[in-house]
């Protein structure tokens, strides 16, 4: 086995019982996976199987168009829809998929995340999006892979890397990044707004967003070029 | 002993403890039940015992008529529910009933819980069904039988195996599966979904069900002739 | 050291720790005491000693008028509150005051407690009663007493034995029991009780309470002569 | 290395680790700070830095205008802030900034917290107090400086030992006390009272303050020179 791809394969896994840890996941619900630097492999976690007991070696590989290259369980019943933002995403190097409670409740209510405070602006730069809900011929052919693309058109005019996450109407977050641990830490910290945003609109139905200013500089003084925010 | 009673009695003891471990019990709350194949005896959990020494020893074998026919504690004050359920739903095999708290808290709202997202929609074929309340004749004579009369009441036009939990009004959740195993995961993942349908409300007090192309897609991806999602 | 007493003091450490060990206590809130069987002394938690360094000697026996008759540290600030529901509820034997977050929430918002399921009429035989807000005369001198005598004016009416709880308006619960160790689990099946009642009205604004007919049904299974719950 | 500054350094660690332990940081978010007590030195946690790594070598000390006296890594991005605190509160011995959930909530909804209880009341003499929100040319130019002047001009009339904390609106809490462990202490419970006010507005949306009597008596017994709360 090619070295890059076991290191793959180890960070993948890695990010699966992140998810796990931080009480992202009930049941087998969820999954983390990871792509190559060529763009060639995608590694993912294989289909209803029981976080405890997983290993690497569980862990399925395949090519672009879902064919499996390693591995001898199912992938996950999700990769279509990972392998459609891997495909449309050139940027993004990792999935994660979890029911989280917070970030799914605000995908069943069918709405998009406000910006209510700078904990949120520090990882997205404005709502988090929500896809619209998706069609009867949509579901009943091709499900999984139209998920990815609802996806994708809702983000026809918004940059992935500035929203590293999306709400899939009625069903729950997908959440990426540069690699599977950073997808992961995305998923972590989407639920953790996601729960703050829910006790703010208790406290306050009327919120109000954020101002554009206190946003721009939440989120550029931790992403791009002018970002000053921790160690070089 | 006979060999598939003792399995069945280290089911349902571990059927029982998993109710603690997953947090679905306060104080000696909650039990849960297994029926042998011949479905001629049921084990369950004593009354009142506290979990944290709770040994297989200590569980009670009765008949579907509730005769004791091992064991010296008293069984569970709710054993006349399980063998309702039992007698009147021949393809369950186990039973278990919690009173976790967001289960719970729909029940004593008196409300069914409505089928948000794609999280219900893969155990339940639709809105967790509740019971009507029980009249005061029914509480006052032979209450535990009743309590399984008004459930199978609620099951007259539905599946128990396309609904594998109910809600008793003002009381409580009870749930079922092929196995003791399969009734305590039920609880467990009724709760979750009790749980994020709290909060969907509370984000959005007009929150629609999930269609019903999502809901079938949902459901019956992982059960019946079509389903999936999992290893084989 | 008279034995009775060592015991006592054993017991009262224990149900002081079981508050912390069951998540009720923030910082140094909170405080469990016990009564003598003769009803002459009293040992209560010293006031504002961090729970993790507290060992059975540190804790305070005083007379009922709250004379310090072994011990180097002053008692709980809340002593004369204590001593007021000892010397007016001749049968409690235990008293155990939090700020625990659910009860002090419905004690801040100045509400009793409706009987909304079984789980609640499993202990209390109606709703969770609260008292009158105190008066500046009585805040002003001798508020700790104050506050025992506002608890057992809302018991004029009310047997303490049926009802093993109060809320004090803006301030947080009071429960006990016939021991130190009773008057613990009550204050942790009140602070359940609280938490779910909450998300009943959350869900249900108009949530109905139970009926006579089950309230008195699941209160006297537990207590009473009546009684079959648990074991004999 | 001064003795006093090595004291100072492992009393600002063990304060950014009780953030921790205590629930109240996800991610990196969170900083506590201390100062010397001639006020010439602050001893602060890194930026970006995985507290489960953090030892007190990766503290900074800087002096009163930010300049690096000690340490490799660049200071927490809040510095200025918490200079800013050092310099107009002279009894302020440390600062404790978090996203803690519930106070960031109530910052996020812009909404001072209302002294809803008796817990509020022993550690704040009325409500949690909130800033403005901030100009965008406060926001572009000196950010961080000017978040600490925000929190001072809320101070105009408030002193700061009976208001241990603020919320930044839009941001969330900073808090603070004569030490670090006291500000960390502090910012424990304020997530405690906020976490209770929240739910005390979800029971009752009307839910009045306390009395002015029953408020200065919990201070007051807590706080100052009639204070009779603890040991001496």
């Amino acid at each position: 086995m090619d070295d890059s791809l076991r290191k793959l394969k180890q960070e993948v896994l890695e990010a699966n019982l992140e998810l796990v840890q931080q009480g992202l996941v009930v049941s087998t619900f969820g999954n983390a996976s990871g792509i190559t630097r060529d763009r060639k492999f995608v590694v993912i976690k294989p289909s209803g199987v029981d976080y405890s007991a997983l290993t690497s070696e569980d862990l399925v590989v395949t090519d672009l168009e879902g064919n499996i290259v390693e591995g001898t369980l199912h992938p996950s019943s999700d990769l279509p829809t990972h392998l459609v933002i891997y495909r449309s995403f050139p940027k993004v190097g990792g999935v994660a998929h979890t029911h989280s409670r917070f970030a799914t409740s605000w995908a069943q209510a069918g709405l998009e995340i406000p910006c209510f405070g700078t904990t949120h602006a520090d990882y997205f730069h404005g709502p988090v999006p929500i896809t619209e809900s998706m069609q009867p011929h949509e579901i009943e052919n091709g499900y999984e892979r139209n998920t990815g693309n609802v996806i994708v058109r809702r983000f026809a005019e918004l940059d992935p890397t500035e929203f590293p996450s999306v709400l899939v109407s009625g069903h729950g977050p997908f959440s990426w990044g540069a690699s599977a641990r950073e997808a992961a830490r995305t998923a972590v910290l989407l639920e953790e707004i996601a729960r703050i945003a829910l006790y703010t609109i208790h406290l306050n139905p009327e919120a109000a967003s954020i101002s554009p200013a206190l946003l721009d500089k939440h989120f550029l003084r931790k992403h791009g070029p002018q970002a000053y925010y921790g160690q070089k």
